[in-house]
């Protein structure tokens, strides 16, 4: 029913602004289903089971399937049309996926086919499992990079390869065992708490640290930090100034420049995706003819030497659960389940908004947990949804998760024949590949962004990118996740109060600081508390209010005439912006009421008979803090009708119209 | 001004109801000078310079000089009467410091003398720098517990007694450094993170712990377990039956159930309060006398054995600042200081909330802090104000802290002359005074308010009371604070949204749920968010949004009249309770206007045309939610005067007005 205009004109508005609406407790709800309640918006707040009501038994069994197998629903659809398109992407983005694969997994310190074994099996069980249409899934260089440094803290990799590896695989079924976990505990808003802020700042510094370790390859050096921190890397790399050899710093160089340049323009002109995805193979194609040509690699410049063959061996024989270095794998796992969760969750979410579809968060994780507890044995290493293959994937014009079929397609090609044709690839090239590609890590514009809107988002991120280039990657992103739960917390343990005063021919109320036509009222101070009332607060409120009320009176004898009947009177709390209150916030207002009495507010004989029970008001308490005042009431008696006002209009009117009621009859 | 009823009533209700006011921007504020008042909130909520304000040079030293030591603000106008209040709450709480600081001292594993040192140089300390007037200082039982089990850990005190005191000192001292830092460094609110009912359980959880550990004692066993929770307390009881001593157990039951009753009498009659004041010392007079007169030393009673005389030795030579057991030191220091602060400090504000004055937190910490530290090179362990004895401080009548003075005197003369009288005094008594002392700390009365009011409380003090029981005393409660930290940040991470109704014959708008009252207007989808919306509810708050808008549709669809012009047109977000936002928020608005526009709500071709900004619109952002969206409008075009409204009635009734006014355009 439309308010009705006219029902309205007919009234006067005093009859209206007198009105006093009774403060109800909302309607009483058991605790059980109240717990019910809140499990499911904690747990299920997409409600994934909406599909399924009133469908017949046939009909909930194949929804039940293919929900769990989304290929189910999208496969039965499939056409020509979409096959060409996805044609065309899975082959760009395989060939952006064979030489990242060699260089991440160099970046892992892990052998280079373990990189293409981790493109030809992941991607096939994300195509069954994934409900994502852009995601290209393989290696990524922020994982490779944490599982690299994590496990040479341990175990080097050169001394003991294949403790090295076994440790890797065991890592990687950790890290999927933790994100599948993550999708079926319905925890998945755990990785809500890495704010974009700090994943920006992280990130960044994350591409940082991966280039300073491909100044190792690119100026040719030999001996190495085995640090990751910008300060052992830049004295490593002006230690051995006489290990820099020429030819592959100027081989790096020209071809660094190029890949920039190719991305460059693909950037510029995004219908060229083409250019800047081909770059990479076209550089390692081309550098390996060069090689070739010229015999370069007895001439200063690494290659990367004879590769196995064949496709992905199994390796579940390889995994490790005991043993000494079982926290190792567990941390490791850890770490780069939540980093490369987090990616490929962000990633997935990014396309989907921009395509105007779901993805549903939690079944993404378990997709890509799955994929990773197959993938580590079948001789994978961490792999996610990555933000570049991905960008490439959307942009060659991808329908559905088949591009990443045809990419494994192309890859287990390679990894059957092509294999020795990289014999003589130049390492140089495969940093300069890894350098081209975390560049687009380091996103500026957006950090530009962050310290305009919020300042204070802008130090969290300051402090994850200089955590993680000058301590290390995983406690620079600890100290990011802790700042910002602290700043959550110092805004709940540092609520904002405000004073509110009238917007002049109205019943609004609102902050005097804000809206400067609002005007205070004689005798009444009317605050607003702009949070929760808990026990993290309610010390600081206490004080808060009691400087309010000295700072009330002290401004009353500044001014210059004194007014008759002048002097506090009463104390408005208007509780509409605080959204809960626990044990504590309930003894804080009965606490309060309590200071006041015996302040003893500047009230007449008269006022303080007729008031005896409070001179403090509450105003609007939502529903859930109007149940603990209900259930405090025996002790503490908030359900008095003179003591809980609707709105702040109605407390104040039937206040003033109480009192002039009480001093007529006494005048 | 008052709201003048008389240019209300002249004006028509339905004006009134027109009248939109323009919602504007905050006034700007530099962020140094809100980055001034936010450090001030924080740090300095009571504002402790107010007073300097405007006083002469002479008096703000004056000032300066009391606000450090209290003592010269209370001290020149000590007179008689007060000091005759003062002698007989002294010699009270003397009656019991004797017998609890002997006793508490054997529960931290220390010699039972350094009991009465930390009675005697700790409470003069306290009276020159404390606030407090009803405070008793002391050795505690909680804090003597958690100092005596965690250097049992690693060190014997019966083996290495001289090594173990060392660590005990070194502990003090760091529990000292670290209240006092808290105090400087103005951190005090950290405290306020262990709720009210977290500390309830714990201290019911310790309570049962310590009066577990006093089983041996009262029982007679020699053969103790070292470990604290209760099953291997109980196995140690049950196992070692043989080593009953049943005369212990006569006259420990017969002492303790003397204690209880004397206990129960002053919980009746609070005037009765010398009657539970001197029952220990009675106990320990009465027992020795006993003990002596049967020579029951050599019957199976064991003794306390020959004391030390004299005062306090100074100890600084041995605090130990490096070795092995530095961690250890550390980190006992740590967690004594905490909970012994927090006693303190709650114990400080309940009685100054009794009686109407003012304690300054940080400067109790101070305080409090420098008399462990003083405390730690004159013999002394870790004090601080005792509830028990401050509550009986209190009831006899203390006036001010020269209470304490007395009392360390009382100490001092039984430390110079009458040691020899406790050589006879049975260990069973010791533990019987302790028994009597914790059982005040089980509330039960208080636990049952928190049932009744908050079941998550609730569920946080089991959780510490057990954890404390089976656990351990530190990480019980680590797990409480734990749990209650992880109670606000999920309150934030999925924030209550509701749908907002009309209150018939009004323009004010509450939640339909709650005020039965309240009628849906057809068209407009109301939503209020009640929590402050960040990085951590971005993701639940897109997905709660899309369901309330489908759950709408749905039931639109199930409506049996099919009414003109209905369906979904506009959604009004009312952020009157949102009490911040950060850059992920702001993001959050921007991709929920794209995805309504993209949705296409039902809005007619016109409609659409004329609000082909948006079908979201905002009402009454607070301040600083104002600043941030004002700061995001170069790129998202926020503040368009048709986008923000002041109230949900005004931006109602604009719409609807506008939508009328098209439509009857195109009639």
């Amino acid at each position: 029913m439309e308010p009705n205009a006219s029902s309205y004109s007919s009234r006067s508005f005093v009859e209206i602004a007198m009105e006093v609406h009774k403060v109800v407790p909302p309607p009483h709800i058991s605790t059980i289903h109240k717990l019910k309640t809140r499990l499911k918006e904690t747990f299920f707040p997409d409600d994934p089971l909406r599909q399924f009501k009133g469908q017949p038994l046939a009909k909930k069994w194949l929804l039940g399937a293919q929900y769990v197998f989304p290929i189910l629903k999208w496969g039965p659809s499939y056409n020509l049309t979409l096959f060409k398109s996805d044609i065309i992407s899975g082959l760009t983005i395989a060939s952006l996926a064979i030489p990242q694969g060699i260089s991440y997994a160099k970046l892992a310190n892990l052998p280079p086919i373990v990189g293409l074994y981790s493109s030809f099996v992941p991607p096939l069980v994300y195509a069954v499992l994934g409900s994502s249409r852009d995601l290209a899934v393989g290696p990524v260089s922020i994982a490779s990079l944490i599982l690299g440094s994590m496990l040479r803290e341990q175990v080097s990799p050169t001394k003991d390869p294949v403790l090295f590896l076994q440790l890797a695989f065991s890592s990687t079924f950790f890290a999927g065992l933790f994100q599948a976990s993550l999708g079926f505990l319905r925890l998945g808003f755990i990785i809500d708490f890495l704010s974009k802020a700090t994943l920006i700042g992280f990130m960044a510094g994350a591409a940082i640290i991966v280039s300073l370790q491909q100044l190792k390859s690119l100026l040719g050096i030999t001996h190495f930090t085995k640090k990751m921190g910008l300060v052992p890397v830049m004295s490593s790399v002006f230690h051995n100034t006489k290990e820099w050899s020429w030819q592959t710093i100027l081989m790096g160089f020209c071809f660094l420049v190029f890949l920039l340049l190719t991305r460059h323009v693909s950037l510029r002109k995004p219908r060229l995706f083409w250019v800047s995805a081909g770059a990479p193979l076209a550089s390692v194609i081309l550098s390996t003819l060069l090689v070739f040509a010229f015999k370069a690699q007895h001439q200063g410049i690494s290659v990367i030497g004879k590769l196995e063959e064949g496709l992905n061996p199994p390796s579940w024989n390889m995994l490790q659960f005991h043993g000494s270095y079982l926290g190792l794998v567990i941390k490791t796992g850890l770490v780069t389940g939540i980093i490369s969760l987090t990616e490929g969750i962000a990633v997935g979410r990014t396309f989907a908004a921009l395509k105007n579809y779901q993805v549903d968060g939690n079944k993404e994780m378990i997709a890509i947990g799955l994929m990773n507890i197959v993938g580590s044995s079948t001789s994978c290493y961490v792999t996610t949804g990555a933000f570049s293959r991905s960008a490439v994937n959307h942009n060659a014009g991808a329908k559905t998760a088949v591009s990443n079929i045809i990419m494994a397609m192309t890859v287990m090609v390679t990894l059957l024949f092509l294999m020795p044709l990289f014999q003589y690839t130049p390492n140089v090239v495969l940093g300069a590949i890894i350098v081209t590609a975390v560049v687009g890590l380091i996103d500026l514009p957006a950090a530009y962004q962050i310290w305009k809107i919020d300042k204070y988002d802008f130090i969290v991120m300051l402090c994850a990118f200089l955590g993680v280039i000058f301590i290390s990657v995983e406690e620079g992103l600890a100290i990011a996740v802790g700042l910002c739960i602290f700043k959550v917390l110092l805004q709940i343990t540092r609520p904002k109060t405000v004073m509110l005063g009238n917007m002049p021919g109205t019943i609004i109320y609102r902050n005097l600081h804000h809206y400067k036509e609002a005007v205070k009222i004689p005798g009444f101070l009317i605050l607003s508390i702009e949070a929760p009332i808990n026990f993290a607060n309610t010390t600081y409120l206490n004080n808060r209010i009691s400087r309010w009320i000295e700072d009330y009176k002290e401004e009353e004898e500044e001014e210059e005439e004194p007014k008759k009947h002048s002097g506090l009177r009463f104390v408005i709390l208007d509780l509409s912006a605080v959204s809960a209150i626990d044990t504590s916030g309930v003894s804080f207002v009965k606490d309060l009421r309590k200071a006041l009495e015996m302040k003893g507010l500047e009230a007449s004989e008269t006022e303080k008979h007729h008031f005896k029970y409070s001179f403090l008001f509450l105003v609007n308490p939502i529903g859930e803090v109007m149940e603990k005042l209900q259930r405090a009431d025996e002790t503490c008696d908030f359900m008095r009708p003179d003591f809980l006002f609707l709105t702040v209009g109605e407390a104040v009117a039937f206040l003033m119209s109480t009192v002039k009621g009480q001093l007529s009859n006494h005048v």
